[in-house]
């Protein structure tokens, strides 16, 4: 295992603390239980929004707190859902009276662990609601799931239902939104080689040299099949062929299209797969109003990467554009 | 060889065709020759900076190409040096009266045709300076250099120079300026994993699986040595060490702390290398004012990480402080 670490059981705790020491206008960290929370919260009246999951996909979701997007963030061990203590004291520390909105991916463990944070939150008083992220189209159900995964999508949602809170709108407003969010977006991704948990040692599966995994999931769990390597154009159109088909979307629609890296692709291959993504929409007569391109959500050193389309309208626009300020999403600040 | 590429000879092209859709409101791609330049290039009476290199260090230089930052980049083929005419190109495109800096990573090659550039842009009277850039402390001369290399050192000088000039500074204070940010500005990188031109198919050398390569350069050529697997910590204490004795850092310097992952080091091990890097400054007085964490000058997908630090003044901390809106930093905007 070759990694930049001192003991694979204190590699969160260690990159929690420098992120700590990297944003101190930006958040706050805690370490028993793991939290990252906006260094300004709980804010009064605003609506809060907190996330989470298991380590290893960063910047998701740390790196998405501060103003803009999330209030707090609870980062359970490498690809392990957040145990229920850090959800609830990541609520409580960002509640500010209007209400939290939980954010999930739908991963088994971590839906579970965000409803009875959401239960024990609620005995203390305060409003709960929540949203389960199912935006990934590879597979129905996966090793970590009923129903379909959470995966890109989420970082969009983070981005339009923080702003919403922003403005000041209320929970069942924010969470209406998270919700239109999640039902207008879908993602696929892939991957050429495997990552490897630190804990475990070992990588967390094997792929021939000539061979790539399409549909993976973002803990290397399997996809829809596995095949010979192919041209980044064959890969685009697999993809994006299967996310436009899911919604659908179709001519005239405007999107956001956001090409992912999964951690270990270089940036040169991200817009290539960008530049062939435009060609496949463009020949459906699909918009592109808004682009993102690079590492969001990841899976440690894994090479591969994921599409993810958000079918836009002049609310999203507006949500999207308005200012974030967060380790690793920022502008108009 | 598993990258996400139609064809080895097209991937620079289909990059920048890439760069060139996702980034319509802040940059053009030309492609022959291969120049990005700032969208609203020429600016009437601004000094223009023009920076360029091989590819596959990206974001490097074209991800800083807008307001505050850089007028224009000159992207050679990977790792290959920009020709003459590219460099000349990307002058002649941003030249707005004002004289135009030349910004350039000390490599042979590189320096060779942006001094040809050069000459070619006086004799259409263009008024031309540059700095070369030399910050990496790992060897004296290199396969690629006779003195020291251009790395991590040329981000931090990009945006502190693009500030003079975005100020309104003349061509020779923002050239005095750029030279004052190399004079106090070390680096030095590692790598645990090699990296594959797309050209030629093969890895750029070879490590064992217990093997790390301390000093290597931004190519993959080879550094002070190799040795077995270490610790953060250790990784840390390596670089740095070499880092603050060069200069020398003093206790009491303030600092700007730039952690740099290679390409495919996950942001996880970035973090924890900054917390640990944290500790062994603060260990020795000098103090961490600002900080960068992140992939912002790489190797393809290496997996690794450089150090940078940069000894900083009140003139320096107001001028990256300054705004900046590229594809790959934005603040302030």
């Amino acid at each position: 295992m070759k990694k930049i670490i001192n003991d694979p059981t204190t590699v969160v705790t260690e990159a929690l603390q420098g992120m700590a020491l990297a944003h101190p206008d930006l958040i706050t960290v805690t370490l028993d239980p793991a939290t990252i929370v906006r260094a300004d919260a709980p804010i009064q009246g605003k609506v809060a929004l907190v996330s989470g999951g298991g380590s290893g996909h960063e910047p998701l979701h740390g790196g998405f707190v501060g103003a803009g997007m999330l209030d707090a963030a609870a980062p359970g061990a490498v690809f392990t859902s957040p145990t229920p203590d850090q959800v609830l004291a990541a609520t409580q520390a960002v509640d500010g009276g209007a209400g939290v909105l939980h954010i999930v991916k739908n991963y088994t463990g971590d839906v579970l662990n965000f409803e009875t944070a959401a239960e024990l939150a609620a005995a203390e008083d305060i409003q709960i609601s929540s949203v389960v992220v199912d935006d990934d189209v590879a597979v129905k159900d996966s090793t970590y799931t009923a129903g379909r995964r959470g995966v890109g999508g989420t970082v969009l949602l983070e981005k339009i239902a923080g702003a919403s809170a922003a403005r000041g709108d209320d929970l069942a407003t924010v969470t209406a939104i998270a919700q239109r969010v999640n039902s207008q977006v879908r993602s696929m991704g892939m991957a050429l080689t495997p990552c490897t948990v630190p804990h475990s040692g070992e990588p967390s599966f094997t792929l021939a040299e000539d061979e790539m995994e399409i549909g993976i999931g973002i803990h290397g769990e399997p996809g829809r099949h596995r095949v010979k390597l192919q041209s980044a154009d064959e890969i685009v159109a697999t993809l994006l062929g299967a996310v436009v088909e899911d919604l659908p979307f179709t001519s005239g629609d405007r999107t956001l299209l956001f090409v992912n890296g999964m951690g270990g692709t270089p940036l040169i291959e991200l817009y290539l797969a960008y530049h062939s993504a435009r060609s496949f929409l463009g020949e459906r007569g699909i918009e592109v109003t808004r682009s993102l391109v690079g590492n969001f959500i990841t899976s440690l050193e894994m090479q591969g990467m994921s599409i993810t389309l958000l079918k836009l309208d002049d609310e999203f626009i507006e949500l999207w554009d308005a200012p974030v300020h967060t380790p690793a999403l920022r502008w108009g600040v």
